[in-house]
């Protein structure tokens, strides 16, 4: 049940992907480390620039001859004028004052917008590139981009959090959807439906979904050892695509300090927040979520917002202070482990067997 | 698979447990049809008097020779001053106003006292009558109550949304533990951890759980079918506890508007709520909830809130006007059917076979 469609399209042994973690996660060594063990590595390319991307890529194929696969985050639009980035500013500074930053003002519009030129240089390097997998995040990429990514026969997989969003996925020709739960950790893929709304647990979304689309479904949030794998497969997903169990792998680039916080946690300790970027996201409660909750709707959109509190999380995680980074984690701490990538999945698998001949 | 502990130790046939859904979805004979067709059939004694109580109990007896099982509400302390009330109740004005009720300004506080002798005048009911199972929501009775139900021999069993509260389940003595994820519709069950905090995937909160308590865990929340079930028992739960599959079956007690609103919804028409009775609960996003969001923080406490909707439910549900209804849903309606009880278990049981051979 495991060397199934997915496996046999995207040419990796399970159906095991690695989450695309954007922000310095995915490092190189990770990425090749889950191809090399059966899966598949992805690169979370969200936040790098086109020339980081390329020298990525290449880093990964000297490291692995087996696929892997990248994500890029659909560029949206956004309104926001210079006071409301100003007064959002403001906000931020008596946390700034806290880690020893100078106070920030005065912040340029122009800063927010180079999105689309990113995304469309990363499309040709992916293109370029030959990377036979390219997953998105936060929306549907344009027709032509779709369609010379699929001339070029790079399999595609969307991201969806609503049944709605998964047949809007399936209908611009993406070849497979990952379906992200309430329990997820990180941003949420949403891009159609209201925030609360589409905060669906796995065991109601998977069902729905799979009921509503015939491309294949891979199964996202708080999964991190073979039940979850198995519970996905039962649901009517054909793979799984796991986060912070990778994160907290010794191959993985997070912070030490975001690796013991999600070691340390438990399940009833993570909240959603857009007070990091503009965007929600599943991260653990602390200094920050709690004392920006006053504020959350009044936030700038993704991107600026993320833009704006930039210093403050490089500053946090500089000082080993856990207090204003952002800690994100899915909704199953509790099963994170402190491990190699290679002994994650082979655990995965030979408990898998396992859970196969009682059931 | 399923036919283990849970079943053999509640002597039924199969791991399927009928959520005890209170407010006259449980008629009798739903109950008796569940336990004759190999599940659990269990009252929602939640709002019943003890005589009511007594007499479904009696009534079940005639229509079933198989166990079924009894869930009673833990009363809670709650504070609440007169000028509390009247505001709330004031708040509620308008709407009565569109479902022509006659306005409503005092009531008295001492309306709202009667749980602990309601509570404890049940409990001796369900120990007169020798019903076998009972459950509990909301919270562990104490421990005078627990002692003498073992005493009789009756199975208790917990309901807990975290992993702290099924650990303090099984601390009291509880026999099982119903593991409530965010997924579930109508109330939720927390009585230890934050609102937030403790809306947790089943994806994450059954193996979590099982990690940490040694008492069979019953999983509850979105399951409608054998998928579910089956996905479930891959987690590590023993049994399912299901709600909204059950709701929209043709001998359930539920309001034809309320079956029928279900069986129309999307996963992602479901909303969180505590307008109608204080205590948070899923239902289907209505006039309602959307127009009562803005007071949502300020009203008062399970039971006085829900007291002070009663006649504004009923009333809604008498001119067959679902704005105005508590529209209780998991969040999974798209799998919800309107079908015979008998047909549902006969095809989850035929179903998970299915799954069993090809996974």
């Amino acid at each position: 049940m495991l060397n199934n469609e997915i496996a046999e399209r995207l040419k990796i042994e399970y159906p095991i992907i690695q989450a695309p973690m954007a922000g310095g996660v995915t490092t190189s060594k990770l990425v090749a480390e889950v191809s090399n063990s059966g899966g598949l590595g992805m690169i979370g390319a969200g936040y790098l620039t086109p020339i980081q991307t390329r020298e990525q890529i290449r880093e990964i194929k000297q490291l692995t001859s087996n696929p892997f696969g990248i994500n890029l985050f659909v560029p949206n639009e956004f309104n926001v004028t210079e006071s409301e980035v100003k007064s959002a500013s403001e906000v931020l500074n008596p946390i700034r004052e806290q880690l020893n930053l100078s106070r920030k003002d005065d912040f340029e519009i122009s800063r927010f917008n180079n999105a689309y030129e990113t995304f469309n240089n990363q499309v040709k390097i992916v293109i370029e590139e030959k990377v036979p997998i390219c997953s998105f995040t936060f929306g549907i990429p344009s027709k032509e981009v779709i369609a010379e990514l699929k001339q070029h026969n790079i399999i595609l997989i969307g991201t969806a959090t609503t049944v709605r969003e998964a047949i809007e996925n399936e209908k611009s020709g993406m070849d497979m959807v990952v379906v992200q739960g309430s329990e997820a950790g990180g941003h949420r893929g949403t891009f159609m439906d209201g925030y609360q709304e589409s905060l669906v647990g796995l065991m109601s979304l998977i069902p729905q979904v799979v009921d509503n689309v015939s491309i294949p479904v891979i199964s996202a949030g708080g999964i991190m050892d073979a039940r979850g794998l198995m519970a996905s497969i039962c649901l009517g997903a054909k793979g799984v695509q796991m986060g912070t169990a990778f994160l907290t792998c010794v191959e993985s680039g997070a912070h030490k300090v975001h690796k013991e916080a999600i070691l340390n946690a438990n399940e009833d300790q993570t909240l959603l927040t857009r007070s990091f970027s503009g965007k929600w996201a599943r991260g653990i409660k602390n200094k920050f979520i709690l004392e920006m909750r006053k504020h959350e709707e009044f936030l700038p959109d993704y991107p600026v917002q993320n833009t704006l509190t930039q210093d403050i999380r490089k500053a946090s995680a500089a000082q080993n202070n856990q207090d204003f980074m952002s800690l994100w984690s899915g909704q199953s701490p509790r099963l994170a482990k402190s491990q190699t990538v290679e002994s994650l999945i082979k655990t995965i698998i030979a408990e898998a067997k396992k859970i196969n001949s009682y059931i």
